[in-house]
This record gives C-alpha cells, sequence and structure tokens, in this order.
C-alpha cells in the first residue's frame, strides 16, 4: 500500500475540493467506520488512499473516454500490482474505487467499497460540507448567497436566469445523501452531519436579511 | 444614487468573495443598523453600492498605483456628480468609500463612514464569513482544512512547508474584527457572529479527525 507520503504525491494536481486533505478526512472516517463495522482495513486504507487518484496525479491522467472510477481503479492496480499485493486482494480494492461514484453503474457489494462509498460522501456534509459547498461555487463563479425561488423548492426547476448557489445544491442533492448510506454507523453521522448543515443554510439566510 | 439594476452592473467582473451579492448582503445590515443609529440613510445606501466599484466594473479600473478604495471613492464621485447631487454630500459618501478599509490609513469619522467600515466588516464573520473564507482560500489553491501548528497558536507565524487554512486566517484576523466596530450595534452582531465561527471551526476540527 502507498504510504501516507507516497499517496499525496498523487493528489499534487488537484483542487481544493478534490485535493489530498479530502482524501485525508476520508481516510480517518474510514478508518473509524472501519473498525467499527469489522472491515478489511488494509483493503479499506488502500482504496480511500487511491480512489481519486487519476486525473490529480502527473502521469495518470484519465484518458477521454475513461471516467474518473475507472481510471483511479486501473491506477490503483497497476500501484498494488507493483507492490506484489495478490490479485484477489487487488481486484477487493478495485471493486472498492469502481464502486464509489454517487451516480455510478456499480453498486458497493462488499463492506469495504461501502465504507469507501458512505466516507466519500459524508465529506459533503457537516461542517466540512458546508467548506466544499462554498469552495465549489467560487471555483465555478457561483454567488455564494442567494435565495431558491418558490418554484425551485417546489420542483427543482429554476427560473430563468436565476444563479445556482450552494443553498440550491443542498437542497437538490445534499439533502439526499443520508438516504443513500449503506452501513449503520454511517447513517447515523449522515443524520447528524445533515442536521447541521440545514441549521448552516437556515442561519445564512438570516444573516443573508440583516437579521442576525 | 445608482438603482439596485444599475448598480449589479458595476460587479460583473466581482469574484465570488466581492460580488452584487456581498454588495446586497451588506445593504440590508447598514439599512437596518442605520435605521437604528439613525444614520442619513441616502448616504449609507450611495456609499455601500458604490464601495468596490473600481477593479470590478469594465471600465472603471483602478490605475497601477490607484489603490482600490480611493478608485472606487473616484468612480462614486463621478456617478453620483453625473446625477446631480451636491458636493458636500458627494464627499459624505467619498469619505466613506475612502475610509472602509481595515488597513486603510484614513479612519472613518462620520456615522455613515463607521456603518459602512463595520457592515463591511461584519460580511467576515459569522455563516457567510464561513462561506467566504472556503471560497477565498479556493480561489487560492489552499487547502479548507489542517490543523494549525503549536508555533503558529502561540505566534502566528508558521513551521516551514505549513499551509495557510481558513482557520488559520481566523485565528490570526477574522478573531480581531469585533474589536474593530465603531457601533454599538455592530459590536453585538459581531460578537455573536464570531461566536459561531469559533464553534464552526471547533466542529469541522471534530469532523476531520473523523469524530462527528
Amino acid at each position: 500500500m502507498p504510504s501516507i507520503e507516497q499517496a499525496r504525491r498523487y493528489y499534487l494536481a488537484a483542487d481544493s475540493v478534490h485535493d489530498f486533505a479530502h482524501i485525508q478526512r476520508v481516510l480517518a472516517l474510514a478508518e473509524r467506520i472501519g473498525r467499527e463495522e469489522g472491515a478489511d482495513l488494509e483493503i479499506v486504507r488502500a482504496a480511500v488512499l487511491l480512489h481519486d487518484a487519476a486525473g490529480a496525479t502527473p502521469g495518470a491522467e484519465a484518458g477521454p473516454r475513461a471516467t474518473h472510477h475507472e481510471a483511479s481503479a486501473d491506477f490503483a492496480g497497476s500501484v498494488l500490482a507493483g507492490e506484489g499485493w495478490p490479485e484477489a486482494r487487488i481486484e477487493a480494492v478495485r471493486h472498492c474505487i469502481r464502486a464509489h461514484r454517487f451516480r455510478g453503474s456499480e453498486a458497493p457489494r462488499s463492506l469495504e467499497a461501502q465504507i469507501l462509498f458512505d466516507c466519500d460522501k459524508l465529506d459533503v456534509l457537516g461542517a466540512i460540507g458546508v467548506a466544499r459547498a462554498m469552495a465549489y461555487a467560487a471555483l465555478a463563479g457561483q454567488p455564494l448567497t442567494g435565495e431558491p425561488s418558490e418554484k425551485f423548492k417546489a420542483t427543482g426547476e429554476k427560473e430563468p436566469g436565476e444563479p445556482h448557489t450552494p443553498y440550491h445544491e443542498f437542497l437538490f442533492k445534499l439533502g439526499r445523501v443520508k438516504d443513500r448510506m449503506h452501513t449503520p454507523t454511517a447513517r447515523a453521522i449522515a443524520v447528524e452531519r445533515q442536521r447541521y448543515l440545514e441549521e448552516y443554510f437556515e442561519r445564512l439566510g438570516r444573516e443573508v436579511a440583516g437579521e442576525l
């Protein structure tokens, strides 16, 4: 398995939303949940450290048709094969990485894959979810604040010219993450983190209105 | 005074941290505090709408030696002169804008200038302070999370290679804003917003450690 310092170098080209700090947060949570759920921690750690590497590693760019999760699984396979891992354990890591996408076609079947999926998604909720949503908006040139229209709140569709803000993203997507968790530990964390995110956006709206 | 729609066009070239949404947040707060403190609301509104315009308005770029607040004061003067404002009221607005910088050489003397200064700074605290700190970090390519060293906590100086994060910025600068407020209303808001920001970073640290 790559060391922390080796893994750090795979993410030198990443932006603030998908950088090595994200990997470290997912690792801390995955080790905790992996222990509580009785997972194979070596598989979990290798999968976490390598799950976003393609596209962020110089020399490991995803090809034009390859998607990020498949290219990262291939990259992980070559790294672990180079370290002499047995084929079955390499495939276990590759499955975790292929199955970690929110809209992926491969569902996480193993406990280790479920833990990577869950921990990767938990990083969009809570205080860190606030941070990443705001960072993403800034990189995309979107406003940080702005009240969604009544139409958007009811249907998820915007009025003409309505800008996209982190609060729109929360209403549209971040509110559904907790229903996609696989492990009981992750689901409990998701519920608590989502409540924090809701309270954050409620407070933000009151500050924007000049009330707080 | 420019209308909201006219003023919006002055900020089309701004990034997510200093865009028109920032102006609208400062305006909501300045109107509230201006009423509570008995300020001249027309001066306050004009100063808020124009205070960051130079550098963000196509055709109103700051010259190489001009600073942002002086160039915006000049721009405001020409806009209001074009509307036929009396010279004394134009100068009142210009003073507000020149004196709104945290490290500026001109201190805010009038109540209206103190309100612009206070409301502009309140936008770096509270839930919106979190949002802007994260957005700024993303635009600067900095990590969103990372624990400051003991040395930084004690002295404000970093270890070699220590990255700058929003939590560093909070410890170094955002924690001092409340001591710079001029009006009692703004100071009370600053104290409450700073407490929220402290709780946010404390929680963020626990999430990063995988505890929450």
